[in-house]
């Protein structure tokens, strides 16, 4: 293999179109849940075996339940059901592990920890499906030593850095479902939708946030506190921004049928909104379709020789790297694709993209990229680090 | 309606066979369950509704789990699945209440207070399957006022006293479950199951109760609890028992394949023993098929116009109520036939038949037994109270 | 172990209850299901390991569908669930069978060839729960040569013959659920439960018949049927019983308010009637609380070494067969309790008690008992094959 | 609202990567499961209420299986579970429909259609978990007279004609999965994945196929059959392109230790590997990293209103229509995004840019750009049509 370095060009397409399905969303949930689950069970494999033994569980379901909402309160009437799926190394060695209960219980925790007004007894229904997985791909799971070798021929991609409307919609999010903000603002729930689109240099920001029932007394209050909120989201966007831009808040309300977005537990999954794992944010944090995105599920997958998860955490984490090294580099896209079988710091193609500096030159710049890139591959056991001690966001 | 009143000769067959399964049991464990939910949607009911909507949920299944257990420890590879089936009214008069979560609940919390060394979130998945009954069976239903209409043709039978074996039968699991006995004998698990056999004034008492792992190191040490937890039954025989006897514990052992009946939770849920509602002890917390038993699963049905309940509850507190009242009378056996859809103090037939005291003249005895059956059937609904707030036991 | 052999009196209780669960009814169809789906392993185990391995099925619970039915048609709205739970020996000497998937084709034929108006396709859900057991318990199962060993310490209990009211319940259940009552009733469904009681010489039934909703027009049509229907009943009654008796049919109805027993199946499994395995019939095909009965759920235990199931089946057999061959005995009951581990046709205990015919004498009529009982002993491992072969019925 | 027209330019990277999942991947299996019940929904609606009522069953899981396989044969041990997610109208005008059962019977028949290796009956379980959805959206769905009104702000995007590289990756799946293939070649089984990957003119191909074991007699003659199978692939790809190519099938295959790619059914579901809606292919049949691509899943959605699913099918008919139309055009691509609540023909924005032959001018081309891309918006609809009669394919 050789690594690729190209020089691209400054390019912004007319239209943009990003998303961010928030902390709350469906997707994101299950994405959260099923990625708690695999930090589990790699702290519990190398804790019983002293190595991260087989396992994947990047597949998972939320089937919605049922609610009836009404301001001051309301009534979950059947609890929406969480599948998490996939496989996992059960016993090795004459040990074993409780692969379900593990994930049972990371899932539980997941939900407790990031949706206040969820209760999980309650409002869940957890349903463990992850099969026995073989012990005998031990061997290519050694974490020190050598190079775990690729599971899957994959492709994982990254830039840096974020668009103007990237960061956008990436702030608006990360800002409504910060602790902070849910402080004073209690009544906004943690099912946040983003979406931002780019014409020209005109955005339009459109969010979706659902509310909690309890704090909201009747519609007038209702269509105050949204008001308030949308203000706010201005606010950020003319502070953050300096063309242009709509913003629009929960534009499914219907007020004269009294019909708005109110929930009971701050989560859409509590009235038939279901979720699969995958179906979400990319590694970024976003959706971006006018960029090169990979359709690999990242979470669940395990951080060790699961190449479609970890080139795409690499990929951003080095594209920033390089973007945060080095002035002259305007932008940066790293491409990869692994060789099946091989090991995981020898892909069978890797691409680098950058835009410099008006006047740097490539030739310049080309040892500088290689040194950061070289570093990272020869370091790309420490994204399984990253990936499970949750240094590396990954939806 | 008349309710027939019958003297009875004393009799003993030769052989008699009596059966507890303890609260460990797998039947046991799910008719706890069932029941106790049914016991919280009465609740929820009276606090949302002011009065017990309709409801019936006494269909259950456990699907045993699969553990690998050894000496000092063991894991749970699977956990145990636990189905709650039934149904129930959901909303009525515009207000709703989360019935699959209360029973969720409901179970969660029996198994955390009565099952020690049981993980419920790691060890068991709840399986809420309780449909959406029917509002319009709300008149039948209220509490106060008029008598409730018999939702069937059913049967309830009752007797006392217990004989002797029922009395050890039933003592021996409630000392071993006992928290007295729990405390000092933290190594012997819930699950038990008694099981005793007279032929003639002979008796034989088998035993099978799981011990918990953690606190066993070897076989030796085995060996040595189980003698010392023998001698103890034996003991407790032999102070009630005049008569000879033989006791037993955990007869499946075999010490030379080192396969004793040791768990991780103390129950055998754990990995693969099945439970089912309705298939264990009846409303005396015995099964006794040399005598008289109703079919009926007494638990998770509701306490207000199920008659395969209520009677049941009823037949066994009247007779003991006979027994405990008048020292001339050696024994009563009620049963009580229900009327569909009529009201539940107008069964179809009712038989009282006692055996009194040597010399004691029937028809003397006759209307005082009257006036205990009357008092009964007219404070027929004080059953209900009982079931709801656990004064009668009913497994 | 000896066998007691009794002589017993003329009794006959004044009141007297007999239910009998049809074909249809819910706990009878998860009875047949799992009784055929336990057939079906023996063959295919006799097929591949040429003996019959380890398993127990005897668990199963239907979770009953939502319909909405009106005369002339109506819709199944959510289909049935059928839970088959149980644990089963996968694999052997390197041969494995596909244990769920051979439930699945069991339950779907018996269900096709027994629910004309089923479709099993769209109107249930087949849920196998079958755990893998362990095949270290093939030694004790070999069908020739030695004696199974028992599984359990058990109990079971038969008789012959049904008493009158007995046998007018099962043969109204049998005529309405025979192939030429259908054919000539279509519109009579298979979820039949007859209910007879005896008070006296006077008996009541009470028949409970599923009608099928695309057959009647409307109410004048139906109650126009069900008056034919109850009239054949009253016939049939009359015909076979010398005393009084009153008859009914569907005693539910409400034709004020358009309400009476229709489906669209003719099961009321299909909208929300749930059913447990072991809550219906006893092997005798009733239930009978005024005698001696078993809790055990026969159907689904596997037929070689669960003495819960083929003590049960004994007794019946073996109580028929004396009163077929000896004019002298008026009524037999056989019971029988097992010695866990010990060859099944060692029983630790067992108790013939006969009434014979009025001035024949108990010593002749012994040596007659003896050598049928022994007989049976004998052969007891017939009763295994009689079972997989549907010879003798289980419920 | 006005479409944007643009000119391209011929820009091809450097790299590029394709992949198909074939018919039988985990993923397209589900996404075609859930793409037939939506047509069986639609066709349903449509006999009964004369108008395609709301649904939305775009998420999905299957489950793998476990299974033990050999040359010449093998066993399913656990059938895999399909769970068939979402929400549609149960009932309206008084009338209603048998949602799950018509989603269980749509799976059946697709599976038995497409997978002649795979006992529906014995080898899968059919879970539908579709809740009732809200009638109160009919007015919306009236099929003739207004347009519909977009569901959510989605972005849909599509292009023509594929590459060299996509179309062979295309080409190759179809023709192994042809049944003039399969007649010839009944050892090759559905689940077929092909990768392609171009450097520079440069491209490599990798094949994986599962085989089927029945018709493999041992290693030697898998090895015959896979060395076959390669060289018809190779000879495909050379009769279709000109450039260097390496060409590769079943790289995990591991002869030392015998293991090779064989499975009973054909399908890699049987043993353990999962899959869900929407995470493979495109609506053009393929996932194209390196083109603009939507996230939405397309299989499963309504083809009334849910844009997520109409404008990427419209934009890749578009797209293909103007390539078949006007020789002068090298290339298209449409890109649209909805307005929420707006009729689907007045999208927020749509973009189509071309790339025009060598000297063509793109002001003469506009005007006919526009003709197209106008005819296409005023029959929108006719996007439903295709979809539901399976015109239009869409993964």
């Amino acid at each position: 293999m050789g690594i690729n370095y190209r020089q691209g060009e400054l390019a912004r397409s007319y239209v943009e179109l990003v998303e961010r399905k928030g902390l709350g969303h469906p997707d994101s949930i299950i994405d959260g849940i099923m990625e708690e689950i695999s930090k589990e069970l790699c702290k519990e494999y190398l804790n019983v075996f002293d190595v991260i033994l087989h396992h994947n569980v990047d597949k998972g379901l939320i089937v919605g339940g049922e609610a009836s909402v009404e301001f001051g309160g309301g009534t979950i009437e059947k609890p929406a059901e969480i599948f998490m799926a996939g496989r996992a190394v059960y016993e090795a060695d004459g040990k074993s592990i409780n692969v379900e209960g593990i994930a049972m219980d990371a899932a539980r925790k997941y939900l407790e920890s990031n949706f206040r007004h969820l209760n999980v007894d309650k409002q869940t229904i957890l349903l463990p499906k992850i099969r026995r997985g073989s012990a005998d791909l031990i061997s290519i799971f050694k974490m020190k030593g050598e190079i775990p070798l690729a599971n899957d021929t994959s492709f994982g991609t990254g830039f840096a850095p974020y668009s103007d409307l990237e960061s956008l919609v990436l702030e608006i999010e990360r800002r409504i479902n910060s602790p902070e903000y849910k402080k004073k603002n209690p009544h906004i729930g943690e099912d946040v939708k983003v979406m931002g689109v780019r014409e020209g240099d005109r955005i339009r920001i459109t969010v979706a946030a659902a509310f909690v029932s309890k704090y909201i007394n009747d519609l007038g209050h209702y269509i105050e506190l949204k008001e308030k909120a949308l203000s706010e989201i201005k606010a950020l966007i003319s502070k953050a921004y300096d063309g242009e831009f709509e913003a629009y808040l929960n534009t499914g309300d219907d007020y004269k049928n009294n019909s708005v977005y109110i929930t009971k537990t701050g989560l859409s999954i509590e009235s038939g909104d279901d979720g699969e794992v995958g179906r979400g944010n990319r590694a970024c944090g976003l959706i971006t379709p006018y960029r090169k995105m990979s359709l690999e599920a990242v979470a669940g997958k395990n951080p060790v020789n699961h190449v479609g998860k970890i080139y795409n955490v690499l990929a951003h984490e080095l594209a920033r790297d390089i973007v945060r090294q080095y002035d002259f580099v305007e932008s940066a896209t790293f491409t990869i694709v692994s060789q099946i079988g091989s090991p995981i710091n020898e892909p069978k193609s890797a691409d680098l993209e950058v835009v410099l500096s008006k006047g740097y030159e490539f030739e310049n710049a080309k040892p500088k990229l290689k040194y950061i890139v070289n570093a990272w591959m020869e370091n790309i056991t420490e994204i399984t680090e990253r990936i499970i001690y949750g240094k590396s966001s990954i939806f």
